[in-house]
């Protein structure tokens, strides 16, 4: 048991215990998780060589690997139609295990139609036709030439957090609700200096960006997001792009949905009118009340989750903890993030923590003092637009219980008296 | 071979073909490294299936490694007293691969003195004792509880670049000369946290810190350091350490010498006066032209090497390029790189890309047009206190040829009439 925990100003801003941000910023933060041990006995401790200390350790290594006590530490994998077609699916980034806004490149998020491809990057090209002055084509060599680019964004899947979307209130981690979503440091040549290098006809307005795996997926996306932001990604984190995100090359599409952010990617087609292809259409379509479905809802909507201190953690008693969390808008930098302690009466803001990045994971915290009672804890964020997540009832009013693509609710987790947490529906 | 490159302003800005940081960002680029085809045969091209399309792809995997293709993007391991002392070497970060600011962790430089220890980590504890009012013991599940900093920081070996100190020239990589520099966004508690929680006493000067390995690493670090900005990382872009970057628990010292970031630390001990350990008298002590030692030469200095057109890159003819690199600095934020394409007379401003942080690696990069023949290109950093990186001659005057550690000059890489590219001792 804790012996003592104090912060600088312990006085609650909101309801639940929620504390000033600012109180883990001065001065004197005790919260007494250390065990005391006698100078004598510390001292002892020390004197004795660890058994670490007496054994060689292991030699240096060309790639290095996580720890094998890291071994829970993965993608959560949901296969789309089971045995039939093994290479649809998704697979989940572990959030709860993670800090920081950077996702590990072997931990981002997956969704595949079918399967990941094998692509020798000496014969894979980028063609870019259609309504263009000069159809070109390029090689991945060619490309590395090219001057670069470098962002870092999340990409996150507009299925994200369906699991949740309808009337369901399953008993699942934070990366198995919310982990369609990672963020990259994503490198590579604007599409722009391409299109500029082709020519595009006046006529153009959309482009069809089409991947070279089995499932051969293909977008409409508009010819002025291309200009504006688009990056053909070569490096994903420092390093090439890992096959699963789209080796050798990869389409970006800043704060869009992820499907549009083509993998593979192998053509670059100017037209006039867009494609409608299977994932503009009968997929990525928003199902409303009304039966109507809305189209090209590019962008993804504020959202945030709580991370730590989510299922999973438990919690070791009355007293003061770190809450912390991502979020993220596809409209641009966020703005704000409060959490609130008491099923959402009252809120206090969080801290946001630098770098704060457009489009990007924004990582937020406050400090709580929990008296040991059963409470729901919610985060709540709001982009430099405006626009704020909204709470799960008014989402469910405004899209109905069958859309499942674009769920921004505000997540809430339940803590019970012994301190396990789970989703609830609030 | 190009077919035609122009820039929105082609004047060159410095001797040796140097343009206008601004020439990449206004308007129109047109490297013209694509090659033309025809319409038709673009759609014929396109409309064949790939072997990619035909093919079901690999499945979901828990935790992703990198292509196939890339097996040679791969730590350089050069052991220091061969079998004799297996677990004692470095391993460096191949530069020349990489793009952007994050390192992938699985790439971070290594130094070993008994290679790397296998902890679990519910066996390891940190004691904080010596000159404390309350000893204490801490658990690193209670560690996870504290409140979480997080900095994207770089880790700088004071040997880095060693093999290039004295007046040898080999003829090796950019990472196998400078790849002792990695950077990672580091999570964990402040030192800070935990000093105070025990309560320093008043005469407590020094904080010894310890590592868990079989070499009992052990350095002496000013208290206020300690309390100012150190940080117990216990995530590594995004996860948890790696093995070779200290799991379960790192010490990491922004911007100093990395010698001192213990890995596998176990203890702090609070003291009076410095430990004089082996590592900080008999190694990483800079050895001076009139034979005595500086000690406590705690601060990387000012530093920039250009990654991008470096030794194994080979130049395609004549034509525009884009050359890039890595500054960063132990004082603080980067201010501005030069490059120079006429061996040191003139100078071009690179644009530093955002973000640009404190001791972090900060990107450059400027457009060079290259007229075939033989060239020297070099980068030279100032950072916001007003250090300069010396030229390799005034550094070698200053420190003479056996002094090994934080060697910061101008590094020249030699660019051949063929578009080979080596280190030059300029």
């Amino acid at each position: 048991m804790p012996r003592f925990m104090t912060v600088s100003d312990p006085t609650p801003v909101a309801g639940g215990g929620l504390l000033s941000r600012r109180a883990f910023l001065q001065g004197a933060i005790v919260l007494g998780a250390g065990a005391a041990v006698s100078a004598e006995a510390a001292d002892a401790h020390l004197t004795a060589a660890l058994p670490s200390q007496k054994t060689l350790g292991r030699p240096f290594s060309g790639y290095g690997v996580p720890s094998r006590f890291e071994a829970d530490v993965k993608r959560s994998i949901v296969p789309r139609y089971g045995a039939m077609a093994p290479g649809n699916g998704v697979s989940f980034t572990p959030l709860e295990f993670l800090q920081g806004i950077v996702t590990p490149a072997g931990l981002h998020f997956e969704r595949h139609h079918n399967g990941v491809p094998d692509i020798d990057p000496a014969e894979h090209t980028l063609t870019v036709h259609g309504l263009v002055e000069r159809p070109l084509r390029f090689g991945i060599d060619q490309l590395l030439r090219y001057p670069m680019t470098s962002r870092t964004m999340f990409i996150e899947c507009s299925g994200n957090s369906a699991r949740i979307a309808g009337t369901e209130t399953p008993k699942l981690s934070c990366g198995q609700i919310h982990g369609l979503v990672s963020c990259s440091e994503w490198t590579g040549v604007t599409v722009r200096t391409l299109l500029e290098e082709a020519g595009v006809k006046p006529d153009a307005r959309w482009v069809v960006a089409e991947g070279a795996d089995a499932a051969t997926l293909a977008r409409s996306i508009p010819l002025s997001k291309m200009l504006d932001d688009a990056v053909l990604a070569l490096y994903q984190n420092g390093e090439r792009l890992r096959p699963e995100q789209g080796y050798p090359l990869r389409l970006v599409l800043p704060g869009w949905e992820g499907n549009m952010s083509i993998k593979w990617l192998h053509r670059l087609k100017l037209v006039d009118m867009p494609g409608q292809f299977r994932d503009e259409t009968s997929h990525y379509t928003d199902l409303q009340p009304d039966g109507k479905a809305l189209q090209f809802t590019f962008p993804m909507d504020v959202k945030s989750v709580i991370t730590r201190l989510s299922p999973g953690w438990i919690l070791q008693g009355a007293g003061l903890y770190e809450v912390s969390g991502l979020a993220w808008s596809g409209h641009g930098r966020i703005a704000a993030v409060e959490v609130s302690g008491d099923g959402g009466r009252t809120w206090a803001e969080a801290e946001l923590r630098e770098p704060v990045l457009s489009q990007c994971l924004t990582a937020f915290r406050v400090p709580w003092q929990w008296n040991g009672a059963p409470v729901a804890l919610m985060s709540r964020a709001r982009d430099e637009r405006g626009h704020v997540q909204p709470r799960r009832a008014d989402w469910m009013k405004a899209h109905g219980p069958n859309q499942r693509y674009h769920y921004n609710a505000v997540q809430a987790w339940r803590i019970d008296a012994r301190g396990g947490i789970e989703n609830a529906p609030l």
